[in-house]
């Protein structure tokens, strides 16, 4: 049996989103910037993908910007409005237990004379809401906040803090970093007063190179790329026609069934986190019920390197995350992991298993099976 | 019949290079950054693109970096450069003829307090070497010159530009962008002692949304995205695999077949230049002969705008260019047509036919049939 529990990392082209991009491979590959039919044919996929984007966040198509993936969504949020606002301020806020893609752009720009505060997070990752107020000043340009975190799940009230943002100064822009919610979570920007969003297609069974960024005010937005003035000049670049027609398909299979999906991950973590506390020494991080996302579980193995685990899973077809995956490599202990207060004896003995909806609960019965096989054996070789 | 004659705008993909990428939506969708097999799987994917696009350009694999495309892979150089050389001078130098995605970034540099001077090129498109040479100064950072013009097929000479920047400031770096010229010439960037060289996969029968840009030095480049620290913190974010899988077999089916096709494709502008001088009132812009780039061809109609000849070659299922499709649906006169010194009256009756390796003469024999038929018809309406 294989099981892929590392959703939150990547996942599975779905099969109509490869049939879609096959047909715009092979038949519809025109440049959009092309006068001819050709052109108009490929313009045609960026338009209707747009406008399934746009229906999934209740939002009109104009403020769909596609771009090659989360990184570049994020990087375009915080350095282009850090180019688009710095005469008016040049204080940015973000949290604690961001992705490096929005913690790097932001360590970039306090290089460059910005300034930025980082809001500290409780013991299950939720953002300090009064000390994020109290951050808030005349020259705040951004606060930048992610919906669900990628290593333990925790939930951000973005409405909540959309709404105290634009109270405390209504000219300081909201940015969600919503890679790991989008697909799970019913979003209304216009609701939570966001001005960015940022989201990966391939974290929705969409294909890789590919995301977009929700622009709520498109005059106002600062480009980071520069070129032949596609998406009327804030991201140039031909478009990725093919990358586009996937991810609008795999968007509206995420919303098509919404309801019936998050029901199905719920189920699943719910079962999962029941058989993972049956098991001896183990601590589960974060949100653990459903006050969390439903398909990222959080679990420290006492005693055992997560690495060591990791591998030893993988030897029976279970795959799993150690932290993050999305960090290229990194073996540094996790900075959510330690923001949220994890034992330092827990922290390098800590895994992810993220669920996508096609994931079954005989895939999580046979991880349930293997882990309390292995961890036992892996703790007597430790203790040698 | 159908003539597809834009492929300097896009090419269609090669069937190899879609099934390549069709084994990785389906089977090997893995995340390169994750630790377990399915990252290796993914991981090796990378590094055998990256193996064939460096022998091609016989250089080392490390020096190869993924990006979301020709715009990147320029925009990374350019801006890139300015990052990590603004402390040692703020000069740049380029060309009046580069393409929007090198011209662009540096007018966004100009911006932020650097100078910028443009060499003129003379009638054929060929850069002024002696007004270059004396253009490079102490504080210059950076030289970024074009291989082939995308209007024209102008053939710079890389080789000896090379040369004379590194003796003239053997600190400034040199950028080539070869967007349209990899996968037609043999390149060898360290005999040209280039620092930068940029590659689009969409021109070459590869997949939209990724490209890559030779590196020569890694370690001195400054990125321009900013997170996970993917491919040793150059270009951060989940890499496209399968892109750049089917830019690596698009790669290798360009090079495995370079002679052959350049032959092809002079065969083919032969051909197609001498149809061309037989229609009255035609006039051929640039290199027209074997001096220029196999694959494209510039020509005038006099009396007839671009627009709407393009419209008239459409109806009859032949596809080109009014000026670079490249600038997205921008219909200001062309600043290289301008350049090269087009007749006023020609700049906007000028059409740009670009082939491909797939391209056959019976395309070229119909649209040359059809122009004959078509000119006479639109210059009666034009004069009415």
């Amino acid at each position: 049996m294989e099981a892929y529990l590392d959703n939150s990392a990547t996942t599975r082209c779905a099969e109509p989103v490869i049939q879609k991009m096959l047909k715009v491979y092979r038949e519809d590959f025109g440049n959009p910037s092309s006068m001819h039919t050709k052109g108009l044919e490929a313009e045609h996929y960026v338009r209707e993908a747009a406008a399934a984007i746009a229906d999934s966040l209740k939002v009109e198509p104009k403020n769909i910007l596609f771009t090659s993936g989360g990184t570049e969504s994020n990087n375009t949020a915080i350095i282009g409005t850090a180019l688009s606002k710095r005469r008016e301020g040049k204080h940015l806020i973000t949290t604690a237990i961001e992705h490096a893609s929005v913690a790097s752009p932001m360590k970039f720009l306090e290089e460059e004379g910005f300034e930025v505060t980082r809001i500290p997070v409780d013991g299950k990752g939720q953002v300090d809401l009064e000390k994020l107020k109290s951050a808030i000043r005349e020259d705040t340009i951004l606060v930048s906040i992610m919906h669900v975190n990628n290593e333990i799940g925790a939930v951000e009230p973005i409405e909540e803090i959309g709404q105290m943002v634009k109270e405390k100064n209504p000219k300081t822009l909201f940015h969600v970093d919503a890679i790991q919610s989008y697909g799970k979570f019913r979003i209304r920007p216009k609701k939570a007063k966001i001005d960015y969003l940022s989201v990966s297609s391939h974290k929705i069974h969409g294909p890789k190179g590919v995301g977009f960024l929700y622009v709520k005010n498109p005059s106002a937005l600062h480009p980071i790329l520069f070129g032949g003035g596609q998406q009327d000049g804030l991201r140039s670049g031909t478009e990725n026609v093919p990358g586009i027609a996937g991810l609008g398909e795999a968007a509206s299979l995420a919303y098509g069934n919404l309801e019936e999906n998050r029901r199905h991950l719920y189920e699943l973590k719910e079962f999962f986190t029941g058989g993972l506390s049956e098991i001896e020494g183990t601590v589960l991080n974060g949100p653990w019920g459903p006050e969390g996302a439903p398909q990222i579980v959080s679990a420290s193995f006492e005693g055992v390197r997560s690495e060591v685990l990791l591998h030893a899973l993988e030897e029976k077809g279970i795959y799993v995350s150690a932290g993050s995956a999305c960090s290229s490599h990194k073996r540094a202990p996790s900075a959510t992991l330690s923001a949220i207060g994890v034992r330092r004896d827990l922290l390098e003995s800590t895994v992810r298993f993220s669920f996508a909806v096609t994931t079954q609960k005989e895939e999580l019965e046979y991880t349930l099976d293997n882990l309390k096989e292995i961890l036992p054996r892996l703790r007597k070789y430790a203790r040698r």
